[in-house]
């Protein structure tokens, strides 16, 4: 016991006098690991063609990350895809595609130009849910939040209530309910879509603005 | 222009008002993704044998975590362990080789009792040093720099030594240097071995003791 408390006393003192660590351990390099093993599509053992482009995967490595690969590629349909057959995907830009495999390598979003961002993130958003990929579709609902503007902001709303976006709901409810806001908004083509294709959601934020509106008269009296 | 400023501001307002972010992303899950895979084995196409135990993996997944199982699963001994083939692993204890799987799949090491750490780091760093995974190797080292003690110390100098861990090495010395420690080091079987084998090393120990005694003599004068 008296070895331990000396040599810890010891330990700490000089920790102390020279606070630089001993060991520095590096963050995580998983995500780098598997995203090499995408680039090299080493033992890749399914195929998916998209747009005329072709795409070699892991069908456990996609199985393990979305519920969804799970039963197209080794459930009921596995039989039609045994190893060496090629997945059609009719309804995917390539670029997209291309994303989503990196995200479930990789972990995260490709590079792309700021100005590309809002538009990948509304399309990967619709993939995340397609492939009930939780996270990803949590990372493109923030980086929507970030890009709320009053020309986008009806139809990211309409994203949002189409696919269950509870956070990007609010954020987008939020933004709408200060008048001058509102009043930009109502102008677009995209609130006009809106009112016409969820008119429950004009309800409700018509509700909260006369909420926020008596809130403030009753502050001002 | 005009819309965008007035958005942001509104958002700012309202983010100011309400703090909360909408959408909160969690953390990575890949880790506990691929360590689902390797509890349910599925897709495993290559298959090991530690002293009687099986352990079912993927030698993809493998070969992209260590250089050292990339030549071993996927260079020229490949066609020795053929999908089927068993590889049978001597000179490794079962705890030891489970704990190097979950480290391969979950990025981190299996829970353990504090007072195996330790002794389950010194093995670890080995088996890291083994198939060239260098950040579970500086997880290792870091370990046992929060595991010092006098009765273990010496012998922690020589593997440090042995698998060329600088930082570990360092936090050893740094710990060997102040008079009590060493006196109480010295006493023990470890110090002994240390002497043996690593000559070299006890050498460095006493130049840096007598620097560190010529410097608070200087001080003091």
């Amino acid at each position: 016991m008296c070895e331990v408390i000396i040599s810890k006393k010891i330990y700490t003192e000089d920790r102390a006098a020279a606070p630089r660590p001993f060991v520095v351990v590096p963050p995580s390099d998983m995500h780098r690991h598997l995203g090499d093993l995408l680039a090299t599509e080493g033992g890749a053992d399914v195929t998916f063609k998209v747009a005329g482009e072709i795409f070699r995967a892991h069908r456990y490595i996609l199985a393990a990350r979305s519920p969804v690969f799970k039963v197209e590629l080794l459930g009921a349909m596995k039989e039609s895809t045994a190893t060496g057959d090629c997945i059609q995907i009719d309804d995917m830009l390539v670029q997209l595609f291309k994303a989503l495999l990196h995200f479930v390598y990789n972990d995260s979003l490709p590079e792309m130009e700021v100005q590309e961002e809002a538009v990948m993130a509304q399309h990967l958003l619709e993939a995340a849910d397609r492939y009930d990929m939780q996270r990803l579709k949590l990372i493109c609902e923030d980086k929507l939040c970030n890009h709320l503007e009053v020309s986008t902001v009806a139809t990211t709303l309409a994203l949002a209530e189409q696919h269950n976006c509870q956070g990007l709901k609010e954020a987008c409810i939020e933004f709408l309910i200060s008048p001058d806001a509102l009043e930009a908004v109502m102008v677009t083509d995209g609130f006009e879509h809106l009112t016409k294709s969820c008119p429950a959601l004009v309800k409700e934020l018509m509700s909260k603005l006369a909420t926020r509106l008596y809130k403030r008269r009753k502050l001002k009296a």
